[in-house]
């Protein structure tokens, strides 16, 4: 497996395009379109939330016969709580693009981030749509990556190139997401497409599986949002034999390089967390359960009193032992170890004198990581977050305006 | 029902003291001891964090016949993830006051909070029990109630005084909590002293109740604490005829003026949140379930993005939705309202036009009250937080030192 460059245009046959329809300011892209020339198996997750925009409920629909070919999607508005009027917007958006690109609106995925609650301003939506499908290239990949964006600092574009019987086969993915991330069973806006040929069901399995290791492992503030969703689009066009078979060792490569693409859009967001100067990964090895190092990990990197002790570098280590004791997962914290960096400050439960300057050193770089040994059984789990910082605050008191 | 000064020691024949043993600086009272001349009746709700303090796993063996006399805490040192050391620490709080005191030391209830993984300095900590034992006060309430805080700004006390067939029956407690706070069937800590003669079955149902509809109906940081305890002691120098069915009036009259005690005191730590400025009082009214208000209420409180938009006094109400959306309880988003203070925002799922001055107005309240109205069924709860602010960061980004 190589990364490579191109994003989420680098797999044959897939054009993208992000453009600034004007829907928050005069300079942002906002509004933005993946196409395949070639019609797609497709898979998604989407959020959890009882409370899901009018995108999510119908972009779950339209991928739901496991087909699609094009992705709308629009920034600085969630298109959420709006209404029977967001239910009328969503479908316009894909209406306007599946004419537009002459495919199904069935076809098209729909997707919406923003503020919660104001109704789309749907005239300059659907220009916006009209200019970005009439300047698809494909080379449009950081393009639709910007338009996605709303507080992210940074665009998260990630590709990589696998070969399956000697056939090159490309993997590419976008991602946005800064705050409100806790995403369950899907994530913020990730869209991964791929030039594979590959069964839906085995897409859709595999999609599924990659978001649990990925985007359901990272948490900025606990708050899931309303809109999370993350798609995969495989168009076919690498000729590769189709996948059909879960375990064949196809399927292996191309889960584990899947698993990478996600991962590492998983860990752009969690480090471009609002305010975030740290990305936190957190560890849980030597657990007797799956389940029991994903539940720790998770409540780990959730914790708001473990993520300020690393913005200020303060080696606070019973935060940590308490957040695993109050994850609700089963664990013998008698028989625990805990490292900071590569400094163990924990053995068997029980606190060690410990080098502070070593521990702050590990608390001051750029990936804290913080491994904790149950010290029980086969399984790991890794979970990222990042520190909770006055800029955090300084976002989210404020964010409206 | 009225309120009564005197805190702890307002019922009849309960003595406290709270005196400097220097167990983190010079001038902090930091231990203390609350006593009855007569056996009590007990009852107590302990932390569910998998990592308990030793205190807790003591405390809850002592009150577990239903009878205590005495309670020794000590602030500063949680006494948790300090291996046999902290156990054997824990024993000798309780030998040191029993002795002191001439009664079992399995009467004695042991309290420790503070920082995590450090040994208690128990020269200091038996130093300062043998002064606080020897200078016990019926006025002593207060010093008792500085003894136990931390990060807290301000002591928490309340008293009230009910009729019973008469019979004048005093109830009077303390609490502390700043941080980490985020009740799971127990508090951080909170006692409770009452003159009512009362059976251990009925004394530990009403406590088990009311803690759920006081303690833990708060969240400051969704941390939950390894050292949360409330415990009630009830020594029947009231001369009221006994307490013992569950329904009959005088439950009634006694449940009514316990929940009121444990409201108070929880709202107290909720206002006093670390770097709060505003309580946040989440009222869920109108559900099908109580506990579908239960979790939403505490979804609601426990936001990030809803605590930092207070503080901002951002009218920012789509996150209060989607905050209830992803608390796991069933409710139909489509026909719920929403008000911010006495402000309307969202009807029906759907936002409003509204008054953004009022609405501001109403997040700039020393108690900013939102009421979230599911229009299905007679069932309430309320939930209480606090503001997320840059002062919350400052604290914990270095706790230790």
């Amino acid at each position: 497996m190589k990364i490579i460059d191109g994003g989420i245009t680098a797999p044959r046959d897939f054009l993208a395009q992000g453009v600034c329809a004007q829907i928050k300011n005069h300079t942002k892209k906002d509004v933005g379109v993946v196409y395949s020339k070639f019609p797609c198996t497709a898979a998604g997750v989407f959020t959890t939330n009882k409370v899901k925009a009018a995108c999510v409920d119908l972009s779950s629909v339209h991928i739901s016969n496991g087909q699609a070919q094009a992705i709308v999607v629009n920034s600085g508005n969630a298109n959420a709580c709006t209404g029977i009027q967001g239910f009328a917007d969503a479908h316009l958006m894909a209406d306007c693009c599946g004419q537009l690109m002459g495919i199904q609106p069935r076809d098209v995925v729909v997707a919406s981030t923003g503020v919660i609650g104001v109704s789309l301003p749907m005239d300059r939506v659907t220009r916006g749509i009209n200019e970005a499908c009439h300047s698809l290239s494909a080379q449009g990949s950081s393009a639709l990556a910007e338009a996605i964006m709303t507080t992210d600092l940074v665009s998260k574009e990630i590709a990589v190139e696998i070969t399956l019987q000697g056939m090159p086969v490309r993997i590419g993915g976008i991602a946005k997401g800064s705050g409100m991330i806790h995403p369950n069973m899907a994530t913020m806006l990730a869209f991964i497409t791929t030039d594979a040929a590959i069964s839906a069901d085995c897409l859709s399995q595999l999609m599924k599986d990659s978001a649990d290791l990925s985007y359901n492992m990272i948490s900025v503030d606990r708050d899931t949002s309303t809109n999370d969703m993350a798609v995969i689009l495989a168009n076919g066009q690498a000729g590769n034999r189709l996948i059909k078979h879960p375990g064949s060792e196809d399927y292996q490569l191309f889960k584990e390089a899947l698993d990478f693409i996600n991962i590492t859009l998983a860990k752009k967001i969690a480090r471009d967390g609002e305010g975030a100067q740290h990305l936190i990964e957190i560890r849980v090895i030597n657990a007797a359960q799956e389940k029991t190092a994903r539940i720790i990990g998770r409540s780990i990197s959730s914790s708001n009193l473990i993520k300020a002790a690393v913005f200020g570098a303060d080696a606070n280590w019973g935060r940590i032992l308490a957040a695993a004791g109050y994850s609700g997962a089963e664990f013998n914290s008698y028989s625990t170890d805990l490292y900071l960096g590569d400094e163990k400050v924990v053995e068997d439960g029980l606190g060690l004198p410990f080098d502070e300057s070593r521990a702050r050193q590990a608390l001051e770089q750029d990936t804290v990581v913080i491994t904790l040994d149950l010290k029980a059984g086969p399984f790991s789990a890794t979970a990222w977050g990042c520190d909770l910082t006055y800029d955090y605050i300084k976002i989210n008191a404020d964010y409206r305006s």
